[in-house]
């Protein structure tokens, strides 16, 4: 079911205080879209909290309220001028376009819309202008694809790179609260020697890692998680022709994606120009010192809203000298989901 | 200094029943070679345990009696026919010499004569012939370079490898037994809330990660690790051409070493066909069940002998169609280390 996307949406939100919703309100990301409006004084004038029949009731925080969350419904939808939807795909395809119809602007984390021509998809610092063709719904990015791409886009945009090949390091985050809280406890269970058994994730996370537990496409053998991060890489940077190779591993750290990339650009690169580039961009943070083994570290980017990205230097396996080596890390939560949701939404502002 | 490697060192080890000297026996590794040793049922005839003089006193269980640890002394590797140093590269360079002299045959796990060009550097499965060449001193590579190798040498000798790609998974065993302690003891005080300072390791290790913590060499912007994998990798191959590009992560894991690979061929390859050579090489284990998401992860290389090998697929970044992608893991206390020894060992015997 496609959503109604008359060319006669708006492409601004026009009132200065907004009717938000919330949709899936008690996820993760949910809590932290919450968390953002906040720190960002977003201009709020009523937030309604949204959610699956199972969660209605519960009541949220924000700026010192208790909020109850109620259950999605066409009421609920009513007179909203901004829906955040931070839930599953099945509930954006059935709620986004009513939304849409209600009157609101959808901007949608899951996968349900990215790769649709129809909806742009959108990292405020790579492709803005996206924004501007938007009929109803704009849909944010995969987190792995916007940690990566945070790190590439100021090589790219001045060299561009024809290739990429990278192996991810993504946190539980990725997969829910639920697999945040199976991490801890089955650690815990681990190191008190008890046994555990893993519920949300297929596999032992304790201590562990595994393959990204999305499905395989058995045609390339690329799993959901890395045909994502292919096709929006490409959709994102408008380049259909840009190579990626990618390979998405689950490791046990609680909230921040890092990535280990190699770059093939156009024209011959060098690390200290790159450098420069990097450290001149928005929503990055350098942090590349070699002489004190310092890099980007989860730790050092959870709860922080910034991608940070070092280890630049050649890629030793390209004498051509047209390729660089770098790794970053950036808050699965934040600008891998609520934030870079709520930079679209400030863009849309008057 | 330079080990007296005379020509008349022998190739193999004459005595059926040989004595037998740990050095760094109470380490990570050298528990490891005493596990090793007994459960292969190595020709011992008897087994000194040789340590630093902080460890000196301790006793250690091999096949149901105590030993007891001494200092490594002129005196304790007199008549020793076989040493197994597992120390670090300066006791090995100040000690594996007099071991020769003294008559021994030296299998080092230190990186102190893995690139001398009269050391050979040893994966079994790989390049045995190698040991036939040594003058006293066989040297075991790097942790990492192995597990990486023997996942890759199955597709290399059929189809020569002309550049990898490799972003490593790294545990914490292969900073020694207190790195594990620590990522287990700080994970511990980090789940109760209490707050822990790193000591072993420079970053903090609970649900964390960070770029290996060797030194970075100022020329190529590469650490100490990655440095050694691309010059290892090369030796062991007997390859100077080969292009190796590798990143080196730790990951809050406590004994297995994974990688992700990116593989050139010299002629087009087929994943069907590299499933069917991986399958049948010696040490390796085909963990590669795209249907439920199965791959290789530590809790399963963990303890174990092979190094388990999977998600292989077309690199997608190559149209060329000579690229492929892979995961491997392996035990770095076992195949990254101990195994590998106590393997070259094996080939010595009569």
């Amino acid at each position: 079911m496609r959503p109604d996307l008359s060319p006669s949406r708006p492409f601004r939100l026009r009132r200065p205080q907004l009717v938000i919703a919330i949709v899936g309100a008690t996820g993760a990301v949910g809590k932290e879209l919450l968390r953002i409006l906040e720190e960002r004084r977003f201009a709020v004038a009523e937030l309604r909290l949204l959610a699956s029949p199972r969660s209605a009731g519960r009541r949220l925080d924000f700026a010192g309220e208790e909020l109850p969350v109620e259950e999605v419904s066409e009421t609920a939808l009513d007179g909203v001028d901004l829906a955040l939807f931070s839930a599953g795909s099945g509930t954006a395809r059935r709620w986004a376009p009513r939304a849409v119809r209600a009157g609101a602007v959808v901007i949608d984390n899951s996968s349900a819309f990215r790769l649709d021509p129809a909806v742009p998809l959108v990292v405020p610092e790579i492709n803005p202008d996206a924004i501007g063709s938007h009929s109803g719904i704009i849909a944010n990015p995969n987190c792995a694809a916007i940690v990566a791409l945070m790190a590439l886009w100021p090589i790219y945009r001045r060299n561009r790179v024809r290739r990429v090949i990278l192996a991810t390091y993504q946190s539980a985050s990725g997969a829910g609260a639920a697999a945040v809280e199976e991490l801890r406890e089955t650690t815990r269970a681990f190191l008190d020697g008890r046994s555990f058994a893993p519920q949300r994730l297929p596999h032992v996370y304790a201590f562990n890692l595994f393959s990204h537990d999305s499905a395989i496409d058995p045609a390339t053998g690329y799993n959901g998680e890395e045909t994502k991060v292919i096709n929006e890489t490409r959709k994102i940077l408008d380049d259909p022709d840009i190579r990626v190779g990618v390979t998405c591993v689950r490791v046990p750290v609680l909230r921040a994606h890092s990535v280990a990339a190699t770059v093939e650009c156009e024209w011959p690169v060098d690390p200290d120009m790159a450098r420069g580039w990097l450290s001149d961009a928005s929503g990055l943070r350098l942090v590349d010192d070699q002489a004190h083994n310092y890099f980007p570290m989860p730790v050092d980017a959870s709860g922080g809203d910034e991608v940070l990205v070092g280890r630049i230097r050649r890629d030793l396996s390209d004498p051509s000298g047209h390729s660089l080596a770098l790794f970053a890390t950036g808050d699965q939560l934040r600008k891998g989901a609520a934030l870079n949701a709520v930079q679209i939404a400030e863009r849309l502002l008057p």
